[in-house]
């Protein structure tokens, strides 16, 4: 006859009951084919009811552990392939997680300081949204998104932008780098993807992950150029033309023309137009997206609330030229939107009650004078008599190019070293050939001014060393 | 001298103005090499500031549709390729959205009732989060998600589940078909991904547009066999032992050990347990998943909060083997987490706090109720006569089997006109071998009870039509 101690235990009896049993039958204590004991004597036995070894050995019935013969009684099931496993033994863990080092400054970051987060808007906003939306925030989205959030997203791009977009163009993300896999799947694995060189480098991560072939084209003054992309045998070129990630040029009216005359020449060919933050030119209007000069359907435009809002919200869209968008609907419409509802009609209403405006708005002024006043920072050191500044009063990052002799791995790691993290243009490489050099990016979002005149000194002395 | 009418402008000067400029650079009016009129001229013409001008030149400039020469005045640029679009035209809509049907009884539905989410709790905590969080709101997740979340989901696991995890194995993405992706990108394209027939037919969809090979697994009456695994040449074995979708098969200890021997004679072999709704067993606890007694990582175990809270809120995980973690971080960490920080740090608390499980013992109680309600309204109507309710006393669906000559989708056909719509089984199988028939699935959690016993008169009469 079983009999388990029940002194200190730390949950229902049937369930002390039921482990004790199934450890004794993992174990081989209990051996397949055994009878065990009757609920009554059982019960009787241990001091417990009949209720509670019924429990316990439904349990072990339903995890198969045990099986009932009608009339007979309850027997230990053969369990082939077992192995015994100490339960309560502790798991070994041992993952290496990469860890991020600390740092003073940190030119790389593009977070967003978080006293530019309009938190309180985004509360009363969530608080009426949890209050008055139950029954939408309960019904699953379509696959592109709520309806309420695209329509909100092309009111704010048709008077912010000029863009005239039909609503069921945009397909809602949680983030781009979710929404390139939508490309891949539309356009197809077998097309070669061409990217900037130098350019944003973890579309070759992205890219390289899915599975499809990259080719990289490099820029000149003016951006990509068709003859790069002839090169490269591009099909589909996934480029920044508002204001290229580092290099930061806008791409001039010509050159755009040239491009979708380009991606005009063959049905395979697409331009997926990066917009990552356009929202921010300092002075004058942001340049109009490559998008609304397309007259050919030939542009994929992409943009994110990660610039403009946070990078922590994690969504993005996409607006897909109309015969894309009918092949999204067909093909794809089976996925689950990735974006939350609770976030979802959020954002709507924050860009729909004018709330992103006002905070673009602001934060443009912001930026400005963050920028100029870093700018100026660095001009009037003695660093800024060796250095130059490159910008064009746009985005969230400028670049300062140095006069030296020192590698720029050097550099970086030098700075490093002294709890500066900073990225030179020339990291943005992928193929060799007239690789910038000497350039630096500056990403000023997050960016604490106090430190500036540290690290522009650290920057002078690491030169010299 | 360009003369435009200023009456009636609804935008800055200036930007009316570049507005006009560009318009008649695109339409031809002024050609490629034109000289502009200078600033002053210009404004003194149109009775505005030379300013105004300046902004208007500026932003054209930086667009590329004019360029300046120093000390001789402004031109209008060459624009190749360049095709006139009329900028004010609507854009032609033609976008076919799958339109949802409305029904009277949708016995498909997986979405839950909005008086079924703990809105008052979730905005309380919301509201917390917002105000106490925000340096920690604005900082970028790890890829995995933030440690507060997955540690509080492995407490809950350890308490709930009886699951040892260390937090750092668990991945939270957007949705499990999010972390499928993961999964390929972890175990290979190259592998063979078994699935299990029938089975949740959506994993066809989302493996095939990723590329990869799959292969069909029929199962008998404890889930899929070794045997079959055999056949299909399976590397990677996609199942749901625990409440298997959509026949509710619960796989017995003895399967999961033969399967967990298979999965450990090939380094490249490995079981991904998809443990869609495992939270309400209604009587007992839930079943321990294959993860729980898999000694030699082997098992990556998946679940979601959509069941257990709501499919809107786009929250799932998945548990990696150790190696497969650290193989995560080494190889996918560059990907950004996909789901928002408001929202992972809520779920966190909401979870820390101890609402998550009251929630689920609540829902528990709720969904036995509603199940034992609903079966009981079937079996007392004429058509329960007719009529087998099969099911295991566990998750939100259970099944009807009916005695008839009639094929299944005559059925589907002649409910959906009646404004019912379900699914057969039998419409689960992607090999025909042993088709169920017959049988047919009763998702329940989001049903209006009053509704059921028209459902079954319908269901009654259809049959004998």
């Amino acid at each position: 006859m079983l009999t388990y101690s029940f002194e200190n235990i730390d949950c229902p009896v049937y369930e002390y009951l039921y482990k004790c049993i199934k450890d004794d039958i993992l174990s081989g204590t209990l051996a397949p084919g055994e009878k065990l004991p009757s609920k009554r004597m059982f019960a009787k036995n241990n001091g417990t009811s009949t209720i509670t070894i019924q429990n316990a050995y439904d349990q072990l019935i339903s995890e198969g552990y045990i099986y009932t013969l009608p009339k007979k009684g309850y027997y230990v099931a053969e369990i082939e392939g077992m192995t015994p496993i100490n339960m309560s033994a502790e798991v070994h863990y041992d993952i290496r997680i990469p860890k991020e080092k600390e740092y003073i400054c940190d030119f790389t970051s593009n977070e967003i300081d978080s006293d530019n987060f309009p938190f309180s808007v985004w509360a009363k906003i969530s608080r009426e949204i949890i209050s008055g939306y139950k029954d939408k925030l309960m019904k699953i989205s379509p696959a592109a998104g709520v309806f309420e959030l695209r329509k909100a997203i092309a009111d704010h791009l048709k008077s912010f932008r000029g863009l005239l977009v039909d609503p069921d163009q945009i397909i809602i993300g949680a983030g781009t780098e979710y929404l390139y896999s939508f490309i891949i799947e539309l356009l197809g694995k077998d097309k070669i993807y061409t990217l900037e060189n130098p350019g944003y480098k973890k579309l070759i991560h992205i890219y390289g992950q899915k599975g499809v072939e990259c080719s990289f084209a490099s820029i000149d003054d003016y951006g990509v150029t068709v003859e790069e992309l002839r090169k490269c045998n591009a099909d589909v070129a996934h480029i920044c033309p508002n204001h290229h990630f580092p290099t930061g040029i806008n791409m001039p009216a010509s050159r755009r023309y040239e491009l979708l005359a380009w991606a005009n020449e063959k049905e395979e060919r697409y331009i997926v137009e990066d917009d990552y933050d356009s929202e921010f030119r300092i002075d004058g209007k942001p340049i109009p997206p490559l998008f609304s000069i397309d007259a050919c359907n030939k542009v994929i435009y992409m943009n994110t609330f990660s610039k403009s809002l946070t990078p922590t919200i994690r969504v993005s869209y996409m607006i897909l030229p109309v015969h894309l968008a009918n092949k999204f609907y067909r093909m794809l419409s089976f996925y689950s939107c990735t974006v939350s509802n609770f976030e979802q009609y959020t954002l709507a209403e924050f860009i729909a009650q004018g709330y992103f405006e006002k905070h673009i708005n602001r934060m443009r002024l912001h930026y400005s004078r963050k920028r100029k006043s870093i700018i100026n920072s660095i001009e009037k050191s003695s660093f800024g008599k060796k250095c130059r500044i490159l910008e064009n009063d746009a985005g969230l990052h400028f670049l300062i190019e140095v006069n030296t002799d020192v590698e720029d791995c050097e550099i970086v790691k030098r700075l490093d070293d002294e709890g500066i993290r900073i990225k030179a243009i020339s990291d943005y490489y992928i193929k060799d050939t007239d690789r910038k050099e000497h350039c630096f990016i500056i990403n000023y979002s997050n960016m604490d001014e106090a430190r500036i005149d540290y690290a522009m000194n650290i920057f002078e002395k690491i030169l010299d060393k």
